[in-house]
């Protein structure tokens, strides 16, 4: 057997047996809340953050990015892939991993996949997002899409919204059918809904995620009353929108980062100068949110690196002292760190198959 | 316990054990020679590539940095940090990781270490540009900086282009005296010296790899005659070079790719109009390389990321049908692609803890 890495050679790995193990255990609505809590205090410090938009390579058929932010101290990124075409070969639109390092050395301290992670916190994201701007005593909400992504969003918005009721609708009926069998026993009264319309009837959140690859329009201008909050989530690449122009006119427009919106939300329908808020701005007091109850408020949401650095760092906090990793033999580190040949001659012997 | 996840799921990952059983089972000479065979395959289709400078993030104290790449088929990206201090601490100066991916389904095909693999495809890199550059001929090489890239330049060298003799210097007689025992049975003859003008003595090649993040002159005009080929490595971040400005204006001067070089390498000390050739365009037949006996040839070197790629791929072929890997359940792939939460749910009673 080969000598064993020092320490620092390891890297702590979560899979994704071990994720949904960890949320498992501590419960996911807690999960969710925490992850709110995370994303929110990460927010609240924005300006700390080395943003940049993503750094994405695309082809025909889909799209593969890196996301990488970083506080000073800590820094992450995220690989994710999407593929709206995988769905149909019996493959995953998005898939995602993620890893964090320290600043100092420059040394990965956390790997961990974020398919599943990422689903938890862009539902997070939107709950915490929406505790800011949807009208108070908010207690139903129409979740139109109903993919991969839609359970991780009504569960995550009663935890933290306090929602009770969901109204389901998907052009796909068996879709509806799975979300509304998933969520039975979660607590939510759940009705599924045969219209975008019929869902949105007494809604005061609607929540619309979808993966068409083209401009759609699942909601129209008349379909919108006032005094609701529009969590935009499925907007999320060039030429992939879901609202109608004129619904996005009508509302107070709230997004993360406007650099990276602009290019891949629903604004990127609207002039490059109109005006929209940055919610960490909000969530940090030094803009006003939702003005009254009339007011339509849209997050027009398309996912942040700093979304994924807080996760991965909730993540590395929850795992300790937990068997719910491994750790990966993943980084050289001689005796000496100027010898790195000497380690790789001395393994000669000892590694020998 | 819990069901297996599918084929899909899993990730090969090539952990530094593995891969030094891997180089040890093929032997470092013949993967050096196989890897220089890959990258120039790689440079001869140099345009196909999709090519960004990488993407940094500055710390006062280093530099982490992702480097992606596509050819279209496979995409490709390493992590890899730069923290000259760490050296002090015991730490590596350089760690690295690395991974493929499938364009068109976006789904991770190979996760590896690459601080062992950057060193050897740094120092592959570096002799397949020699052999198209440098003198006919040549069979003496001064290595000056004997640090942890040194003896896989001096093997790479030996098995590329046919060097039997090397000749060491370092500011530090503990480096050079470790190189040399390191090389002791490697079939080369091996001159340790006290100064890099006596290490650049008789030797038709001179490799420059120096560490200090900090504008250094390893070597000065007088010391560098005509008809050497000069393969710098050490230059590779702003404010990090190696050379007398005057060494560059007598060579004729070859890069990987300009608008990185530019910004990282020994001609961020020239105008940024000063004309460069670009190594692919050498390897491809396209342009002449080394025009006489008497020309100074220089490498200026920073490392690309189309060099990792090719690296990342001859390991991906490499441990095909050997013990040298493991699989990662990395990627979440639930039967019904759309019923991520549900693959979640399903979990619960067979992952309990």
């Amino acid at each position: 057997m080969a000598p064993l890495p020092s320490k620092l050679a390891y890297v702590p790995f979560v899979s994704v047996e071990n994720m949904m193990r960890l949320v498992h255990h501590i419960g996911i609505e807690k999960v969710l809340t925490d992850l709110a809590d995370q994303i929110e205090a990460d927010f609240r410090r924005w300006p700390l953050f080395d943003k940049t938009p993503r750094v994405a390579s695309h082809s025909d058929v889909g799209v593969i990015e890196l996301m990488p932010t970083s506080d000073g101290e800590t820094y992450g990124f995220k690989y994710v892939n999407g593929h709206p075409k995988n769905m149909a070969e019996g493959l995953q639109t998005v898939t995602a991993f993620g890893l964090l390092a320290d600043v100092n050395s420059g040394y990965p301290k956390l790997l961990s996949e974020m398919t599943l992670l990422t689903a938890l916190r862009t539902a997070a994201t939107s709950a915490m997002a929406a505790r800011h701007l949807a009208p108070k005593g908010a207690r139903t909400m129409a979740m139109i899409g109903n993919g991969a992504q839609s359970e991780f969003q009504c569960l995550a918005f009663k935890a933290v919204c306090g929602i009770d009721s969901v109204r389901l609708y998907d052009i796909d009926p068996a879709a509806t059918e799975r979300c509304a069998r998933n969520l039975a026993g979660s607590g939510l009264t759940v009705v599924k809904c045969r219209s975008s319309q019929e869902a949105i009837e007494g809604a005061q959140i609607i929540t619309t995620c979808t993966a068409d690859k083209q401009y759609a329009t699942i909601l129209t201008d008349n379909m919108v009353g006032s005094g609701v909050h529009i969590n935009a989530i499925g907007g999320d690449c060039p030429g992939k929108t879901e609202l109608h122009r004129d619904i996005l006119l009508r509302s107070r427009i709230f997004v993360e980062y406007p650099p990276q919106t602009r290019i891949e939300g629903e604004i990127q329908q609207l002039d490059p100068d109109h005006a929209v808020t940055e919610l960490w701005q909000v969530i940090a007091g030094d803009v006003a949110g939702r003005a009254d109850d009339r007011q339509i408020t849209l997050f027009d949401s398309v996912g942040f690196a700093i979304e994924d650095f807080s996760a991965l760092r909730y993540v590395a906090q929850a795992i300790a002292g937990t068997p719910f990793f491994t750790r990966l033999d993943m980084i050289a580190d001689p005796d000496d760190p100027r010898d790195l040949f000497g380690m790789f001659q001395r393994a000669a012997d000892s590694v020998a198959a």
